[in-house]
């Protein structure tokens, strides 16, 4: 009898994008006039191309592919040697951080290394996540047998829930209790805040007191424009023996499709074992990637590559500079239709009170059906998204222009 | 205080190929002139070029992406609609196979499905690996903690282990006990060995009296050369309702650096929850998709398209071909020393047996050292490939017609 991973059965309905999707698909199939109109600010997606750079660089590696002299087949499980190299030297070590070439691990996505981190930790850990938070923090913990069921706000038994609210500038304190493994991301999606260096001192304080460990999501980074707020955790004293941190080219470098991110695992970061041994983690890491995996394309790593040359750098920082542009107008319009807004300013996700009384479904139902707009429902990251919605600036400067005029036209009371 | 997954120190020293590579390294470094005749025919890496129309494909659609018009960025998580169509009707269908295109689930390649499908099995199963066996069956389930710790022939507790003997032909008949999951890999590494219809027919039966499941790898079905060996298991009747089956185009395609393959989950697929209900897997198949991935890169799923294109498919038999030009070569050669050799026929892998009291480690460094040729050690595989070492056919033919020289030339009493 084979029997099933029945924690599955306790994951609410449908992954918040997949039912997005289903209902814009519904809208228009009913709707086809509108449908053409139909402007998605939901997912956050890029829409721009590729930068040059990288484009050349998979070209040409698919070109080495092409020649036996220069064929490669299998690479290390945990990314080329030329790639790892290159983000530990210039995102880290040429900003002061001791990240060494062995503790960077290439992956196809930040996404996907959020959900595989758990393979390396133990079940007893006690969780604590982000409210409102991108799902699949929640959902991967739930699918590994960390949760109970969840309740009607659609909080699961066992996780400790950190509120992100309006009060707190939408950055959680850390708890007053045990926590074992907190996730962290900033700059946040969905409510686009970010960490000051205060408050994230104060998370690695509590790391090092209680031996957590902080997963830190800062897939977001490049879109920090303040010059005082950290971009890595490893900003941050002692928080290489603390933390762990995902990074991806998905938003920089418009990656979405192309798959490629990477994790930073120090050899200094202990975890506990039931007898009261700590050992390094990044052993246990490097071994699941050995088993598990069979490192990114090729073609993909030097494209990725190529975004840490010079035009390539010119070109991700043009590439965010106008999706902030777009967030930017978006944030204005949202405001001049008097609505209260958070976030934009070092993240591509304008975070949006929704009139009193409307939901966060609601809001998406609205801005469908009269606007023509997808956004994505607040309550879809937590029970504390609930009266929210986020604008995602990922798209054309056009869509964008077209969204802040029905925005500003729209009657929200 | 964060724990740790302690599961992960009960495997065994480094997964097999590292520690290959680690002793080759060694060997190099201390014998540089040596180290300039070494030729490698451990593990099984392709070594000629890409197939031009995947380097077309890969490439164009690098260019697709560096245009606004048509950028593409998150796809479906579970593969490309335009792949799976085309894995589905020319793989299955077109062979009188009925699977629908959303039972193809496109992959990285199949040693990440293989570890990836236990995040959907429960931890009740009871599993079944043949014995020798490819080491990620068994590593990702001690990972998982379906195991106890390892005795000291590496054998794991709590696993049911199917021998692969020279009397079996390498083929294992199901065992007189109760197994939930059963990994079946054929054409098989290490041996070479493929089953045939009534063998694999046995295993269906098998897993229909049981309620089990088979797992069925069928990486090296482009291999198989006779006519009447089944080269996937939905050929089986009943199949659909019992098995998953994982593909790959590492080795068809050349893709071991470009990573892409996938895996076969049909709808009629059940298994058990502990309450007696019996549920469709293909579900949380695909909800695991959907919350742990974000599909395999655009470029690369193209490329794998491009196989399925006449010239495509013309370039892919001429790898083929060529690879089972070297098994010949080196089957021959080993069968003329004297060796016993098994395998090579319908597989680009050759199974030799050791010369008597000679340890797969102690020929591995033989091998290395007198002949300067990479093998892998048969124990590598498991307590019952002692006694043997695999030659892999993955190699130029000049370096597998030196190979043969070499082996020829031997004297391995």
């Amino acid at each position: 009898m084979a029997y099933l991973n029945e924690n599955y059965l306790k994951l609410q309905a449908g992954y918040l994008f997949p039912e997005i999707a289903r209902r814009v698909k519904e809208f228009c199939d009913a709707n086809p006039a509108a449908a053409r109109r139909i402007i998605r600010c939901g997912i956050g997606d890029v829409t721009e191309p590729l930068p040059p750079a990288a484009v050349v660089a998979i070209k040409s590696a698919a070109d080495e592919l092409s020649v036996r002299e220069t064929f490669r087949g299998y690479g290390h499980e945990q990314g080329g040697d030329f790639l790892r190299s290159k983000i530990a030297q210039l995102d880290y070590r040429a900003r002061g951080m001791e990240i060494a070439d062995d503790e960077i691990f290439v992956s196809d996505g930040s996404k996907s290394d959020c959900g595989f981190i758990l393979d390396v930790l133990g079940d007893r850990n006690r969780i604590a996540v982000p409210d409102p938070v991108y799902p699949v923090y929640v959902d991967t913990n739930v699918m590994a047998g960390h949760t109970g069921p969840a309740d009607k706000t659609g909080r699961y038994e066992g996780l400790i829930y950190l509120p992100c609210r309006a009060e707190n500038g939408f950055v959680p304190s850390p708890p007053n209790e045990q926590a074992d493994i907190v996730y962290l991301c900033f700059p946040n999606n969905p409510t686009g805040a970010v960490a000051s260096r205060t408050q994230l001192e104060g998370w690695v304080a509590y790391a090092q007191e209680h031996k957590a460990i902080l997963l830190y999501d800062a897939a977001y980074e490049g879109y920090i424009s303040e010059p005082n707020i950290p971009r890595s955790i490893f900003e941050i004293p002692g928080a290489t023996e603390c933390a762990v941190e995902f990074r991806s080219f998905s938003k920089t470098g418009g990656f979405t499709g192309v798959r490629c991110g990477f994790t930073v695992m120090t050899k200094r970061l202990l975890a506990e074992t039931s007898d009261g041994r700590r050992l390094p983690l990044h052993k246990l890491w490097h071994r699941r990637w050995s088993t598990k995996a069979n490192s990114v394309s090729y073609p993909v790593q030097r494209g990725a590559e190529a975004l840490y040359s010079a035009e390539g750098k010119a070109q991700v920082r043009a590439l965010v500079d106008h999706y902030m542009g777009n967030a930017r107008l978006l944030s204005d319009a949202a405001l001049r239709a008097g609505l209260q807004v958070y976030g934009g300013k070092n993240a591509p996700y304008i975070w949006v009170r929704t009139p009193p009384a409307v939901t966060s479904w609601q809001m998406f139902d609205r801005m469908l059906e009269d606007l023509n707009v997808v956004i994505t429902p607040g309550s879809g990251f937590g029970a504390e998204g609930e009266g929210y919605f986020r604008i995602s600036a990922f798209n054309s400067r056009e869509n964008a222009e077209e969204v802040a005029r029905r925005l500003e036209s729209a009657v929200f009371s």
